[in-house]
């Protein structure tokens, strides 16, 4: 909106940063722990195929090199911690009930990386699906806790599994909310959204509003079931 | 997705219900409880435009009836509980910290009608806005307890007050989550947010998962800050 912009810039004397002059990420390694799963590598598969240099972790390398043979697009596989090890940033897109204990197990390894949390606290009964709240407020929160040597940001929460990994999709028409304190570090995330076609990293708060970026994917899962499709979000107006 | 969809009908023996087919609501009467707040205002301005009757309630009999000559379009005002007599269908846009209070006073008038929330229960400090999580779980789910002989739903949350009062806007692209646990309940609300140009009425699950529809507000705010935008939702897919 015109009015808001002009009013916002008037009142600030530095000139306002291009909320949409991300970094050049090309040159960086991602890992993705729990990259044999289903969210894991989707995830790795588009950005691979969008020519970002991706390794996937998982507790047996064995599985994560042949799931990264399975990928194709020059993913490699390896043990999480070596795959912590050679990334710059690290997708975490483990099940729930393993979160705590992996990342736990990996800070040394994550020690000064970029942390990307990209998972959903969920349960699922007779009703469906229903939010499962952390007792840290957020699986991204319980991340930083573990992690307090790590730069934590999340995202990646709202993919369909089932369209990150049909190669007959060229494009993933998406907004990726990226939480996160540091500015640059969310940043790095956005464009490494923005890599994937149709997709865009938009800035959506800080990790203590993680919770419901999280936990909307079990609204999701309703209008899935309802309307019969694979729902994403969009922000409106930007 | 096409696929989804064929399987889905296979294994059901009677012919799914279109989740587009509405029902028709232009006969229907929409009380806004703190209809002379900015959302109130903001939504009673909208759907009267549409062509809705809308009685907004306030407090005051006097303050009603003031905001309602101020909007136009054929809005009446009237003291809360008036309001929700008047009305089949009301829609709760009071602030948070006297929602309780006004749906247990209203406890009788709203018996047997069709309950809207869209209270965002948020808390402001110096590092932007927070979900506030009530101990019923979410806004709506407070409102389902206060009032159990009223049909509660829970739509309307992610609307821009700007935009919504803004006469020159002529359409608002968004679509509105409406959670509920009675399908035809759901159906109207639907149905009612479709009446307005830009927008369309998605079932987004049930009670148990408003908290995050609620608390994504807190986002949203952080999404206009940095942007200089008044962001809204759209559901991808569908």
């Amino acid at each position: 909106m015109t009015s808001s912009a002009s009013a916002s810039a008037s009142s600030s004397p530095a000139p306002r940063k291009d909320p949409w002059d991300l970094p050049d990420v090309s040159g960086l390694t991602v890992g993705v722990l729990g990259g044999t799963g289903d969210q894991g590598r989707g995830l790795a598969y588009r950005l691979a195929r969008a020519g970002q240099r991706v390794v996937i972790g998982s507790r047996a390398a064995e599985r994560a090199e042949q799931a990264a043979h399975e990928l194709g697009q020059g993913v490699e596989g390896a043990e999480n911690a070596e795959c912590a090890r050679r990334s710059d940033v690290v997708i975490v897109a483990v099940p729930w009930d393993g979160h705590a204990r992996t990342l736990e197990a990996l800070r040394e390894e994550l020690r000064g990386k970029l942390v990307v949390d990209c998972v959903n606290p969920l349960g699922f009964d007779k009703k469906g699906a229903y939010a499962i709240r952390p007792e840290e407020g957020s699986a991204a929160q319980q991340a930083e806790a573990l992690l307090p040597e790590s730069r934590v940001t999340a995202a990646f929460h709202h993919l369909s599994a089932v369209l990150l990994s049909d190669p007959a999709v060229e494009k993933i028409d998406t907004d990726v909310m990226v939480l996160g304190e540091d500015r640059e570090d969310c940043a790095v995330v956005q464009a490494l959204a923005g890599r994937i076609p149709g997709m865009r990293g938009v800035f959506s708060g800080r990790l203590r509003n993680a919770h419901q970026v999280e936990s909307l994917v079990a609204n999701l899962v309703s209008v899935n079931r309802r309307y019969k499709v694979h729902a994403g979000i969009r922000l409106t107006d930007l």
